[in-house]
Order: structure tokens, then C-alpha cells, then sequence
């Protein structure tokens, strides 16, 4: 398969921990957003959205949005980090669902805007860290009794969050003020085999 | 099962109307957000993150984010909402993710600002009505190739879709730039057994 994908992004760095985790075999094709690749006619066929990661299987067939891909690979492989059981898979699903709407928004969207973009503090819209910090206090407080997000195990959840998480430092977050986050951090770092951030 | 949920939410009518198609009994409590009922220590118990949708099942255990909701309630009822194939149940996955991603955050937020808040168009943030347009019009173009969302048949994607698309006329949107929208409405109505808005 070919992942079309940013290496800045954290999005399509999910889609590639979650592949190199399982063992598939796949080809990175490097798609930059700022450069307008991701509009041109050829790719909007792939993914009518513009967005990437976007996935090109075997057969021809796409797939888009980082949580469903990851979720998809990890299933089709049978894997452990999408569990079998309704209630368990509903619970990795919860995180997925809010890390795209509670999460990604606001900790993703800060750092792209002060660490791509290079706009000073005073042009970002203060309520971009203010919810990232609320984001980053419920985290906190749900590790507080857990070493993993769902079903106290390592699952695509924990994958799909650790992807922002680890670069909101680049956001001007301060990871210091949430202990529980930074050491789930080194754990998911250790098992995806990822070489901890210098931010 | 209970579900906790504000009538005037898509986000929580998304739970009622899986919950009604299945055939599934539940005792809805209504909570208000603007009056601050999701926000007590009672119902932070239930969901951290003070957000309804919440359901309480009879064995106490809760589950939040509307999008995990429904999946979880159509896969555990073995009802073809969810589709058992991982490519197909990644189709489904791909929409529920968009949605929360691309779509509510514009169409469900330029509504609860207008029509709940009653704010007037100058003061909402233009970004709203933009992205809230370029998400109609995907999903116009969408649906210029098929009946429904995912697969070609209706599927918790759009019960998911639905629920603001409907309501988009009370955040100032014009459905009647997207006519494939319009007649894709009227079809989930009548499979959900919805009376058409008169918005």
C-alpha cells in the first residue's frame, strides 16, 4: 500500500506507527500541505476532502481520516490494539472520537499555527490554548488510574492521542503542569519504538 | 439504559433515534447544558468531559461521544448499521470521523450560536459559515453518486450526518445550494421515521 502523508503532521505519523507497528509493508509518499499537493485535481480524486494521510491500497481503493485508517489496519490484522469485544472497541473508539473534536482542534491547530506558520502569540486565537489545556487536564486526570487510555491496554487510542500530545511543546504548551501525560508519553514512545521528542 | 441528553442537541438526538431504530428501551433524562446540568460533580462522575450525549447502562457503566454511542449500540444489536467487513466498517468509520472533524464544529456551532444564543451574523466568527458551506458542498457532491454515505445503504453514518445537516437552516445555511443534501435528508427522515423541519 502507499500512505500519502506529511512527516510534520501528526495525523499521518499515526497512520505510520500504527503500520510500522503491525509489520505492513508500505510505501511513504511524502505530500506537502503548505506547497498545495494536497489540491491538486490528481489527489482530490484520492480524497475528495484534500487532506492527508490518505491511504492508496493494492486494489486501488482509498481511505481517509487518520483514526479510521489506524482503526481499519489494526482490525483487518487482527491485532490487539482494537479489541474484540463491542464494549471495549466502543471504549478505544470514545478517545478516537475525542481526539478529533476535544483534542486535535486546538493542541494540533496551535502548534501548526506557532511552530509552521511562525505567528507570534499575540495573533493566536487565545482559545486555542485554553481548550488544548483543558484537553490536556482531562488526560491527566484519566491516566491518574490507568497507564493506557481504554481498557487498560495499549490500543490505536493511545496512538492516535500520543501523535499531538508529544509535539504540544512546538504549541507552546507546557507538559510539565500535566506529570501523568508526560509519562504515558515515554511508555507509548517505548512501545511504538519512537526516539523521545527534543521540543 | 438511560440516556442523558439535551433535546435540542443533534449530538444527542443521534443516541434517541439509533436507540429508536433498534427498537431499543431507554429512559431519556433531560439535561441542560445552558442551565449547567452537565457541569455538576453528579454528572462529571458519569462523563469527565461534561458533555451529553451520556448513556448509563443497567450494569452502570457510561459511555460518551456520540459518534462511539451509536456504533456501539448498532454493532452489539448485530443490526446492519454497522457493517461487519473491516473495509466497510471503515467506510462508516471514515464519515463518523469527518463529521465530528469537519462538519459539526461549523454547522452545529454556527446553529447554537444563532438560533440557541441568538447572536447576531456579526458577531460569529466567519470561518463558521465558510467551512460550514465547504462541508455541505462535499457532502452534495458525495451523495451525486449514491442513496447514502457508506456502502450504498443507510448506516449509522448518516444518522450521524443528519442530525445538524437537518438543522442547518437555524445556523443561517442554505440547503437549497445543495440539492443532492435535500433529497438525502428527506430519505434518512422517512428511514428514521422523522417529521420533516420546519426551520
Amino acid at each position: 500500500m502507499k500512505i500519502y502523508g506529511a512527516s510534520a503532521s501528526g495525523n499521518c505519523l499515526k497512520a505510520k506507527w500504527t503500520a510500522d507497528y503491525l509489520g505492513l509493508a508500505y510505501e511513504w509518499i511524502e505530500t506537502s500541505v503548505t506547497a498545495g499537493e494536497t489540491r491538486t485535481e490528481e489527489f482530490l480524486a484520492r480524497n475528495p476532502a484534500g487532506q492527508v494521510p490518505c491511504v492508496e491500497f493494492d486494489d486501488g481503493r482509498h481511505m481517509a481520516q487518520s483514526n479510521a485508517i489506524i482503526f481499519y489496519l489494526a482490525e483487518r490484522e487482527g491485532s490487539d490494539l482494537v479489541p474484540d469485544e463491542p464494549f471495549a472497541r466502543a471504549r478505544v473508539l470514545h478517545w478516537l472520537f475525542w481526539e478529533q473534536h476535544a483534542h486535535e482542534p486546538y493542541v494540533a491547530e496551535r502548534r501548526f499555527l506557532k511552530h509552521v506558520l511562525g505567528k507570534p502569540d499575540g495573533e493566536i486565537d487565545p482559545k486555542l490554548a485554553e481548550r488544548g489545556n483543558a484537553a490536556l487536564a482531562l488526560m491527566d486526570r484519566h491516566l491518574s488510574s490507568g497507564d493506557y487510555f481504554a481498557n487498560g491496554r495499549f490500543s490505536v487510542a493511545d496512538i492516535s492521542l500520543v501523535a499531538y500530545t508529544r509535539a504540544a511543546p512546538d504549541g507552546g504548551f507546557d507538559l510539565a503542569l500535566y506529570p501523568n501525560v508526560l509519562s504515558w508519553i515515554a511508555r507509548i514512545e517505548r512501545d511504538l519504538d519512537l526516539s523521545p521528542l527534543n521540543t
